[in-house]
């Protein structure tokens, strides 16, 4: 460690994102990037922003994104906050509302960001483990606590927890933030964003690198009472004027607006990981019930982190964790066609 | 306060950031924009990337641009840092780099943004009176402190100061990281990044937003020893795995190296703010000497506040502080010719 360095920073444990390999030839299986482009019309936003306003800085406020996301969820734009992808907006939230001494809970198979985070600003936590078939029982958060995240569905496993549920984690922790992580609701899920007008302690992020299909643009959200929305602007305030670039503000503006786009891509995004879990079961494997843009499956028989290597040999990357409890399940993003079908031709040849 | 709210929440002061007006009529002499556009190999390479690989993330580390700020400044790229615009570039040097109990010393005009990171994390801060022609005076800062901190050229004075003074200070401060945030050095500074392979607590942060054109895309970056720049990455994959989109990457490294746009639109705005300063003088403004792409400059007989609204009133925009010792200035960015004159022509009308 450097002297010049914060002490704290020698302490830092960073996430590690999934690999983004130079070689495109690669079946790339492994970071839940949509297999279909982004929305024509956020395309041509973006190419309609492309000249010399770029010498001008952007909107700081966004105020364009904002109310078009406002629009699209029927809700205030001062309800709305956004930011450089939904991680820069986590942190925000972990920075500005998760600070109360008392420990955050979160579960114990879960965003592997989350503890991250709290190690970046000194935020105590506790993690409440999923039931055996790894679903979230709500129940299982009636203790003190400073705050509240999971991923809904849950990442990496899948699974949706119901509105119902969620419902009555918000009325049995009324002191405490709340945060729901819709990074994959639009693949199966009901958004939360519907209960926000009567939990003031609820706060919905959601991000358009998954069912937007513009990972490559860095553009996240949170949706939540104003003033929890003005703590993130405070934070935001104070640590970056213009987050979002300009042609991310009209791009991403865009693919809200384009509603059909984006329902029919996460039709057959859907479609795609109905039948890939069907086929995946044919080889044997158990898969966990997804709602998500990814499954997360394991084969009695073979271990898990042998086939990930094995896929890898074969030109497919997957994700595997090392966490004890998950070590035998892959996680799997859902492909175009051709490329599930390239899994599973692999995987066939492995199990 | 709300109760939800992370308790330094409520005693942030956030910065606040020039105007952005919705109109485009307005001459816009207010952020330091650069008149002229982005080099046209930027506007290419960016268009190169408007297409479906938008779908996937972008490269973590932005390599690309990395090495070619590593070129371009003959260094190598594990002495590169990169962010979403110097801003964010900055929020993680005081995070990574700056608490250390003893105070941050930095001018008493300066970045009116550098207090506001303090605040955001608790770092204990003392400023250092510029002498009275508004210059800093590195034997000022001979005195206990945790890191020390300033822009070259000066903001919003434009006063220069000499790298031989920049390495005194470094080497009278040899236990401080002494950061040189070199916003507007392109036009008429030298940059201190001659000076990093001698010494190991020198920081130097550049934008791409003032002499490369591109404010609206939101790049900055640090140049200093790998062992700063690692702090800065553990502070940076703590928070946000991928703060650079793909536009970004690409359309930052086209304009680093197109060096003859660059130098080529720098030369423009040094002549420019050159005639711009001789006909202040003839309105009689007392213009402080600048080697930014703004002046800093009072009228005897002129309270600033009432030409900048009387300014307003004719379209034209610039800066003023209302900090009590630069109260009788105004900022103004230099402009286009035509802008210019436009400035020159209403203060002409109201001095």
């Amino acid at each position: 460690m450097s002297k010049f360095w914060s002490p704290f920073v020698k302490n830092l444990v960073p996430y590690v994102p999934g690999e983004q390999p130079k070689l495109s030839k690669l079946v790339k299986l492994n970071t839940n990037e949509n297999p279909y482009g982004p929305s024509p019309r956020a395309i041509a936003a973006m190419q309609a922003e492309l000249n010399d306003s770029l010498r001008l800085y952007p909107d700081p406020n966004g105020e364009r994104l904002k109310q078009a996301i406002a629009d699209y969820h029927g809700v205030q734009s001062s309800q709305v906050f956004v930011g450089n992808g939904s991680d820069e907006v986590l942190a925000h939230i972990f920075h500005g509302l998760f600070q109360h001494g008392r420990p955050l809970l979160f579960p114990d198979v879960t965003y592997s960001f989350y503890p991250v985070y709290c190690g970046l600003y000194g935020i105590p936590f506790e993690t409440v483990a999923l039931d055996e078939q790894f679903r979230i029982r709500v129940e299982d958060y009636a203790r003190p606590n400073g705050g509240i995240i999971f991923p809904n569905p849950n990442a990496p496993t899948g699974c949706l927890l119901s509105l119902e549920a969620i419902e009555r984690l918000l009325e049995a922790n009324p002191d405490s933030v709340v945060v729901v992580d819709e990074a994959y609701v639009d693949f199966g899920g009901e958004t939360a964003i519907a209960l926000v007008d009567h939990h003031a302690n609820l706060l919905v992020t959601q991000t358009l690198s998954k069912s937007r299909s513009l990972a490559g643009l860095r553009v996240g959200l949170a949706v939540g009472h104003p003033e929890l929305i003005e703590a993130l602007e405070r934070i935001k305030n104070s640590f970056n004027s213009y987050p979002l670039d300009r042609m991310a503000i009209v791009g991403a503006a865009a693919a809200f607006e384009d509603r059909a786009y984006f329902e029919q891509t996460c039709r057959q995004v859907i479609a795609s990981r109905e039948q890939l879990v069907g086929e995946l079961q044919r080889l044997g494997f158990e898969v966990l019930p997804s709602a998500a843009n990814f499954v997360f499956a394991r084969h009695p028989g073979r271990d898990a982190e042998g086939l990930a290597a094995g896929l890898r040999e074969q030109g497919v990357i997957v994700r595997h964790f090392k966490q004890e409890r998950i070590r035998q399940f892959l996680r799997i993003t859902i492909g175009a066609p051709e490329q599930n079908q390239v899994l599973i031709d692999a995987l066939a040849g492995l199990c």
